[in-house]
């Protein structure tokens, strides 16, 4: 008897606009193998036109091999699956969005198929919140794969669920049954980036050095004034002489994330909350959401493999049994 | 009988981080002529160690003396004032700040005295809410003097005023019978030059073209879920086609400011409202403030000469009348 969890089933693949991961995955979705090639979106379209189908259909394809083409060359017969903005409008080819509420178990029409040189790939797609009266609505592309990993890591919870994905660009998800209700994209990650890469806060910094005090004093600044001023408020600190310059990231951190909690976890739910992300910001987002009496549960892994391998068993890309039986 | 009018009685100076501009001043506070010389903070320190006291004492004397050592020289006796970061820990001289609430009719001692080759500058002091109890306080240097200035355009209104001063770090000052009493900064105008500078919505962005109608979209979009989820709205409003690419600025611009006006104008005041600054920033804040039932005073117009003639006349640097005597 074969050890089934040393056994190739899935290549699997997160593709996003400056990332690209690979992993070989087994029969139980255990990880074999995982590259990181520097290949995202934006490396492997450099110097294209990217309107031109063709000539991104190329770029992808020839990504994708020498990611792992020798995985194909060795296991020829496993399915491919790729999430994230490879199936964007500027990727391999647009797996399009699955509109709002709907159900995360996706089915064997939800994937796009592209043709590489030895078989084919299959793209995720993205989910999507139409705007409507001028309302903005919203578009999710590689973290509904996340969602489904983290859902599968819990053990598929029933009810509803309010999914935290803090990063440049952090997610706020109600998931209920299953079936992806709502979702936010709040933009603190670059908003941090920004006012401490350039600009009055960053000339305030001194070299940064991690500082927990400043982080909850910025959490517990208020929010009266707004976020505009707000934030501004880390200066006069420093001229005070009652914040180090080099405490001022992990202030302006907690003034950022406090904001963003307080107005959006009244909007997607307090009931049942599941934060998923680095170590790090898993930290602070938990510190933010303690302030309202809100215990989240963390997920601190990389659910994206996870999340890929499910998608390929609920849309009959990957029948355990089935391979099992055809390597017997 | 000379014409009053165009007897120089002051040399006057706003002289900020970047910027500096020199006036010189008649005796009914008319402007003779007018300087911009390319030497603001951050030029005139530039290569030396701010540090030091002397080689920072020489470096503004040189620089004042380049732009307007031909006044002092054609009117040796004309006193000679300056506001803005001229004042500063890495300025002139520190003028040290006034704190709040402060009388605006600034007495004689609020000056600092510094010397250049052919006599003395005196500078303005900025206005401090000092830091208290974690809760930042706040600085102001140089907008104090565009503040008196205004209320002296407006003929020194009795009663409580609100001051809006938007820009870069836009002011809310709040003054009630000629005192500043309590005052905020918003960094919006930061912000929208970092988003729309850098980042997904620079990424967004078409070449810019001025749009009214995005503005207004911006205004109205809603505030629930806070600055860093509504400012992200601009990007799925740009994908599902119903915001033009090149009227991405505007929308964020919009987004800022109401969420500004909606913070600020509740901790400042509505019954008095004085709108002062540039006429694009002035007719966002006009349209913004109107969403809340506010009709300011609005005033386009150059305060800050204006303002330290009037800081000069209540200092007692400069007597017309005394000089009408001494010239006659």
């Amino acid at each position: 008897m074969t050890d089934a969890r040393r056994t190739p089933s899935l290549i699997a693949l997160d593709w996003g606009t400056s990332a690209q991961r690979a992993w070989l995955l087994d029969r139980a979705g255990g990880i074999i193998d995982v590259r990181r090639p520097d290949q995202g979106l934006l490396a492997t379209t450099a110097g294209i036109d990217v309107r031109d189908g063709r000539a991104r259909e190329l770029a992808y394809e020839a990504a994708f091999w020498s990611a792992c083409g020798d995985w194909v060359t060795a296991h020829p017969h496993l399915p491919v699956i790729a999430c994230g903005m490879v199936g964007s409008a500027q990727g391999w080819a647009d797996a399009g969005y699955r509109t709002v509420p709907t159900d995360l178990r996706f089915g064997a029409d939800a994937l796009v198929r592209v043709r590489h040189r030895r078989g084919v790939a299959h793209l995720v797609p993205g989910l999507r919140v139409p705007s409507a009266d001028g309302v903005p609505g919203d578009v999710i592309r590689g973290e509904e794969t996340q969602i489904i990993g983290a859902l599968e890591a819990l053990g598929d919870p029933t009810g509803a669920v309010t999914l935290v994905l803090p990063g440049t660009h952090g997610k706020w998800v109600r998931v209920d049954d299953g079936k992806a209700v709502s979702f936010a994209t709040a933009m603190s990650g670059e908003l941090f980036g920004l006012l401490t890469g350039d600009g009055i806060l960053a000339r305030t910094t001194a070299e940064p050095r991690r500082d927990d005090e400043a982080f909850a004093r910025g959490l517990t600044a208020g929010r009266s004034r707004g976020l505009a001023a707000e934030l501004f408020g880390a200066r006069p600190l420093v001229l005070d002489g009652l914040l180090s310059p080099a405490s001022v990231p992990d202030y302006v951190s907690g003034v950022l994330i406090a904001d963003e909690v307080a107005h959006l976890l009244p909007t997607t739910g307090r009931d049942r909350v599941l934060l998923c992300g680095t170590e790090d910001l898993c930290r602070r987002y938990e510190r933010a959401l303690a302030a309202h009496g809100v215990v989240p549960t963390v997920l601190t892994e990389d659910v994206a493999a996870r999340g890929l391998w499910r998608i390929a068993r609920s849309t009959g890309l990957h029948h355990p049994e089935a391979q099992e039986r055809q390597w017997q």
